[in-house]
């Protein structure tokens, strides 16, 4: 698989395509992504989940952000190897995919893990230079490589993965088109893991507060439903399903009363509290 | 068919109709329907297209906001008169549906228009009530009835219907139940006509804005193709598609200098004028 | 509701019901349902979970069976349990359905929890009739209530159930039936639990020791896939997927060693551990 | 992309495609194509729309057909300037596709208003040959191109227009196959337009004179329903869909009297004024 | 179920299905099918397989004619016994149903073999009319009724058929609509036989001679592959599939040499020769 | 086409496969087929059509057995025969596939009939090498030839085929996987031709007999209809189906006589008699 060097014209297809490259390559200083990654060098682009230690906001004021901060990397990399436990066994030799890798931290936790090859693509740039610095600083450039690619057209070969996996990336892509790409490249039998917010059908539509959050991220939540559906429809057959809205909301309130909140931490505790919205896991394989 | 009392409960069967309902419900006093309802009894939840007269924000100042409120009630009676343009024939004997009636403006401009029995659904108890008022007053109770019902589930008689439209309301309901009970109250070779706003699939995902419009009324804007699948799946056929968007701007830029501008204008700009959003007319028959 | 009397033409409508209502009639002296059931009064015909206690091998031998029993049931009950964990909270006046109800063990023990109403379907008369006992002795014959019955052709109204279950009783029926029926019956946010055997679709087809089961119990294991597919097509939406297969392996290696062991234990045993076999949990939503 | 040259065979894979390819190479001196033609040099293989002048059927008798003549081959350029004014804004650097080319006309015309690359198909070997003769004449054969080729399988690289047009072409063809093509062949975002004759669902079946139409031009002519059906499978989405019935009559009926009428005249005015037959453009984004 | 009178509106829904009943209204007095129907009183509106006997060409000159039309009418019971030997084992009481029966040929040969209850719908009121004083004439009008009803919406209860047939009358309607209907009144496991002309998916399109049966019967010839799809999606799971074009040939050699020859053979021989038309016989299982 | 070494690991993908595989090599002594196989060198994998003639089990004891084993061959080769009669005119030059070719026996008759070149494909290496040996014996190597593949991925080219066949082979493999591959081989209007045993949906499940099939074999049976749909879902279209299932019976009976009888034959007869279980011709066109 040689590197071929994309231009944006290549990757970004749409207008929209466009919007999200430009949301996320503007957002490089983002203390939230930024502080948190600095702890342990890796960089992550999801949420957490777990309880978080009270402690933390107790103590000495002055180091009260530090220890929040460090706080909610972990319950973010507590989430990554959540992820990570669902790949399944890996052999070094296999190949795997971070579909939206941001700064790259699930993708050198899996390296680390299984010691496989791993492949991420983003469509920010920025991301993904940001991402090869980290894997040249950390001595796995030959094994963790990042691309400025499309998810959704990833020019990857066919059966060529062992395990892939999206860390709350879906909502900013077409699912149909997304499994499609992904049940192409997981070879038979083939591992799929995928952690995602969606908004709940019980409920019956999308909630004030679900569209909120899909202004803030310009992205576009989908319901529960439509991961089943297009996954039937994609050879792609469930083995496990974990709700862990419970497990996330202590992210969320430890979150709102750190320094790096956004202000869009109060429609995701919303939206979660009522109901209208789960943070959710979902392992399946590829026949 | 008798108009048997509906509960809250029956009608309202999900978290996102309740909230729908109470939106509407607790919506009384927006001026931007009331007011210009007032200015001839027609009171519509719809907006409007075609030029506006740029004489209404010249003269007296003392009634420029008067001026404005016609003009917008004069645009918005417009729209209303291209859906029932759209409708086709219709006798006296025919009965027509209005789905998702709202204060009643559209039913009355059809029964006027075509002298045929016309039934208004809304989840609105207030809209309901309010409706049956104005059909009272203006002594057409015989003919133009509103009903507390879920549009999903009207329990009207199936084939019993020449015409139905939906004047922006479809973003509130899932379209293929829509579209299944819809085809199952009209008769064969009945007419649909619809008016959306949706977003543009060309673009590729939902802009900002649309997400921004989604919040504020707690709305659900369905993409250009999903209208299409939908009709597609339930023996509906269009015979006219109009892009309504170029028409549809000057009533938006008028309204932005009104007094009963409610913040959302922008939105709404932004969103037609970059392309991510289609105002759209379809007519269809079915089959 | 009405408990019309139905004869077995109504009820059964194939060669192939016909030949399994006979095996379960048939089957009225199977000690492994009965003697287990024997132990508290809740007669099950499904498997158990969890690990059992290795001191019931140990001990004197001639009480040696009686703990092997015990402790099978007590494993059975725990299944059971996980059962009515994943069907959610449940007001006394709601009606739930135990969909393949053998001996009623799972009925009584969700109307214990839940104070519901419950109503069991078996394609056994004699499974009926002994169930019916049993709630008549247990003083709950006007909240538990047993009906010969079709669970792909109910009778009952739609819309009428707050949740349902199929423990183990999936593999005797076509799937998009049996789910268009119970679609049917569960009002929008109502509940489903499904525990299953299901064979694997990514060791790539039906193995030897899936078609020994098949023939043991003249029935028809589906796929995994089969599941996933089918209730995306019936509004039934996943939100817990857990793979049991780990956890019902010592149950089979206990009742191997059991005296009330049929001869069907390795097959279970062959096909959970080459992985062509899951013991699966799926709870969804009706949507 | 190279012209290869292709054989009747490669062509040519059905019998039937064999008859239609054969019915248009012998049909090479039919007046009402070549005459029109010959008024400015663009050969239209399409119908008229627009009212007629009724001075041209008065005035001099011997230059009356010649008058007819020139009106009907105005009314059928006016008919593609409508195809044109659908395409959208094109770029000098756009690739566009006449699908069913003809001997051209629509491909001349599109080429003079955007100056874009056109590539036309046909399975007539004797309609290439005379459009690329027409290309040379015109000067334009670097940027207009023929090819014998079926437009079922172009051949042309995936992705590679920015629009495509089928000129009364669809009727020859597969519906499901041919949006399958044009699909592959679009870019994302790009623009279809279909002029065609449907029959109409609503009539509830092929009328006589539509069956007449079918035999005369050993053509299939399909349900509005069809078109609608197989864009939704195929990714176009609609966004104008005009009726031309109305628009189109005026010209039948100044053909029905023209010395160059076939016949068939009559079979098209029974079935546009009865309602079994429509005149529809559909204007779609490839999405 | 009650014979209740319906009138022309509720039968006829199109403006197709008047014209094609106004066909058969009018149609009375066609010797083709009254001619052989004296043969023995049995009226068909089908055609014939077999070969026929040449001495019937030879001869008195003055008998000639009554030779091939007693000929022609052997042929033709000899279909509709093909047709019986189909329908499987069938008892006295159970019902049948004929759809589209004509001057009910085929179902008195069904009563005289099954002895069981035989309904036959059709939309030809003149038809009706015939067949019920044809039945009143041979002494079968308790068994034997014809219904003035439209087969797409008979009104008869669902599972009450054992078996039911088409006998050239599929090409009218629409098959998806047709099979919905006929699976919703067939028991599970109940015959449905088919005979049709239906044109070839092999030779790729709709021949001239196909469209000029299409126009002379005012009907709409399916292709083959439009009925195993609409079976496949209706529960109607073929056993026999019988190609008997070769055997039809004959027939209409010896039409075209008769008195009664109707102008319409020559189409049906080029078709059937050609290839591009099946005269065919499905039997399926309705599952 | 060039015969590339393939490796077990390229061909069986599945732990299915490879247990198919094994019981294939490892099943090389077994008499039923070698014995049959010896009588003329053609080495059927599949099962016999016809009566058999009762003389063979008179006659001297000690020939009685060498009588049976030529009576079930002839019958065995009536069955390919038929399966040739389907396969339509072929001409010399055209390609044919046998998809899953065992030993080659129908593949040889294929060539003897038509002259065309023949590959086979088997996932049983020993199989394939036994047939090479076979072709080469017959002196018809560079016609017939034998390819260690997977007919679900056989790597020729698409629409290279005239014809194909499966003899007995689609209960080991996903349906709709198989006929899309070869859908994609076969030619526009090329010939599929499938003999199988297939449970029966009217029976309404797989019989106790079916599944004892299905674990003797490794296989997994298919319902009737799960043909039809996947047909109906790649372009194939049948054109007879013929029930051979009476046909057999007698070869079953000969067979559980002799002296090559496996154990299974008593549950096919039960299958056959009790109507759970078909042995099916399907020929159908590639369209």
């Amino acid at each position: 698989m040689t590197t071929t060097v994309s231009t944006p014209d290549d990757v970004l297809r749409t207008a929209y395509q466009k919007s999200v490259a430009a949301y996320w390559n503007n957002n490089q200083q983002d203390p939230v992504n930024l502080r948190l990654g600095e702890v342990d060098g890796l960089y992550h682009h999801h949420y957490g989940i777990g309880d978080y230690d009270p402690a933390v906001l107790e103590g000495p004021d002055d180091s009260r952000d530090e220890r929040i901060i460090a706080e909610l990397h972990r319950l973010e990399s507590a989430q990554a190897d959540l992820v990570l436990d669902h790949l399944g066994p890996l052999a070094p030799h296999d190949r795997i995919l971070d579909a939206g890798s941001g700064r790259g931290g699930t993708s050198f936790m899996a390296n680390q893990r299984f010691g496989c090859l791993v492949d991420g693509v983003s469509i920010s740039e920025y991301q993904v230079g940001f991402a090869n610095q980290q894997a040249v600083a950390r001595g796995v450039a030959d094994k963790v490589r990042f691309h400025f690619r499309n998810m959704l057209d990833t020019g990857f070969e066919s059966g060529s993965l062992a395990a892939c996996w999206t860390n709350e990336t879906t909502m900013y892509v077409d699912l149909s088109q997304l499994y499609a790409e992904l049940s192409r490249l997981l070879r038979f039998g083939g591992r799929y893991v995928c952690v995602t917010g969606c908004y709940n059908d019980v409920t019956g539509g999308r909630s004030k507060a679900v569209s909120r959050i899909d202004e803030h991220y310009v992205c576009n939540i989908h319901r529960r439903s439509d991961y089943f559906k297009a996954m039937a429809a994609h050879r792609l057959v469930p083995v496990s399903v974990v709700d862990l809205t419970a497990l996330t909301i202590p992210y969320w309130e430890l979150r709102a009363k750190s320094s790096v909140a956004t202000g869009i931490e109060e429609a995701f505790l919303t939206a979660y509290r009522e109901g209208s919205f789960h943070y959710l896991l979902i392992a399946a394989d590829r026949v």
